[in-house]
């Protein structure tokens, strides 16, 4: 009975934290074990073999701690290494790509951008699903680099990220899209100036939301919910001691731009190092 | 005889590539062997524990392969940990804080500005070594972690630098220095619209520079000058193929960057790992 196990969860470092907010607040029976990368982020300028290796040591930390699923919430490791964790772990594997992808397509948009880091755009993962859920459904990608960096000093609403984002989505603005994709976990922090540069007509979809959606149809599928619910508190709040919070490095910065994310900081927050440790490594 | 030996540079990434260009104008006679750490970087928002580890791993790697003094060309290992690196090799390291701090006093200012990263203002370093060089001169420092993926976007001349700029240095505009540190190796790349902001009257130090005119010294002191000189070509560019570059990661990329930072890509040009190798290895 893995029921009681709490939902594993990693990303490159902090953007991740937007996933575990809507996992949250979808699944507020769960508990939840996050591990943000940081002492090897960005992921998203890097190369895909050093991607894969990162996500399985971090996929293999999750998986030794003991949680009944894994979520990827890194979009560049989804588009990248997914294939690599699934057969480096026994238990499911979620990413950001597909939930994303096919929430995209339900909306019925004939044509649907996509923005997100360099390395997912150049995988063209997101283009390869959408088109995979509807061979007729026209997508235009384009990478926003500074968006993250804009998303972590917290300048969502200042003039120069409205004005970022304006040169950034111009050519997503010029394809009329009827949606479009934040394949990126930052780029939530963002939304509201997103939605503003792309129009009001333009659905906003969160892979973050999506994925949550995922998660919360498999753990029914495959009777993996928590049941004691009693052993959860109802009004359980974002980044309460129920659930773990890890990360590679710089723990007091992570908690800082946390606060800016979600309002709190976690209250169980560690420093661990994946790579001293030989059974995590890959070679 | 050492002499014959090439100059070994690193970095966390592309940004040393402005401390290669000033010391390959200053010393036309050196070979240079640089390593970016591409698959680490970025430096700027990492802990202490984490940079000294890096940084040694990167320092042990240029001196196996044979370095006669090694430039630590990246702000933030410089600021924390050039004693680290001293300890684990014999040959002479020079970083970038002190002979920018001693620049910038050179010029007489009473009030100097330092801008770089988050690590290397919480370091303190620049101001502890401007005080080193003279108590009586005031310091103002200010963190500008936008300016990094700025430079690398190649964003130098766009608007939104400009405003950005004024943004961060409104407090040392207002503080009336004499002389500004460019305590990231990056920054010489929007050095134009940082000296538009701050006005014509402040003196700009480039730390690079600076680095170049000590190593110059230190060559010349300690006769390790190459004295071939007939080996090396008097009218040699920038990145041919007398110097030779790594990267830990993502070589492509590094030679776009490269292209855009000093208009010619690496014609040496190789990927390397450094973490799988156990000599290299801190622990």
């Amino acid at each position: 009975m893995l029921n009681h196990l709490p939902i594993g969860i990693f990303d490159s470092g902090v953007g991740g934290l937007t996933v575990y907010r809507a996992l949250h607040e979808r699944l507020p029976n769960e508990r939840f074990v996050y591990l943000g990368d940081t002492a090897r982020v960005p992921y998203g300028t890097k190369s895909l073999a050093t991607i894969e290796r990162y996500a399985i040591e971090n996929s293999r930390f999750l998986a030794a701690r003991g949680v009944k699923l894994l979520v990827v919430a890194c979009n560049t490791a989804s588009a990248l290494a997914l294939p690599a964790i699934q057969k480096a772990i026994k238990i499911d594997v979620i990413g950001m790509i597909e939930p994303g992808a096919r929430k995209a397509v339900e909306t019925g948009a004939k044509r649907i951008g996509v923005i997100a880091t360099e390395a997912t755009i150049g995988s063209n993962a997101y283009a390869k699903a959408i088109k995979n859920f509807n061979q007729q459904t026209e997508v235009v990608e384009t990478a926003c680099p500074l968006f993250v960096p804009l998303a972590e000093e917290s300048w969502a609403d200042e003039p120069e990220t409205a004005s970022i984002a304006a040169k950034y989505l111009s050519k997503i603005k010029e394809a009329n899209v009827g949606a479009l994709v934040l394949g990126c976990t930052h780029y939530p922090i963002l939304r509201d100036v997103i939605q503003e540069t792309v129009g009001a007509s333009v659905k906003l979809i969160d892979s973050g939301e999506a994925a949550a959606e995922t998660v919360d149809n498999l753990l029914k599928n495959k009777n993996l919910a928590n049941l004691t619910a009693a052993q959860i508190s109802r009004q359980r709040s974002l980044c309460d001691d129920l659930d773990h919070f890890f990360v590679t490095d710089a723990a007091e910065r992570f908690a800082r731009v946390a606060e800016r994310f979600l309002g709190s900081q976690p209250a169980r927050l560690e420093a661990v190092e994946l790579w001293g440790n030989d059974e995590l490594r890959t070679n």
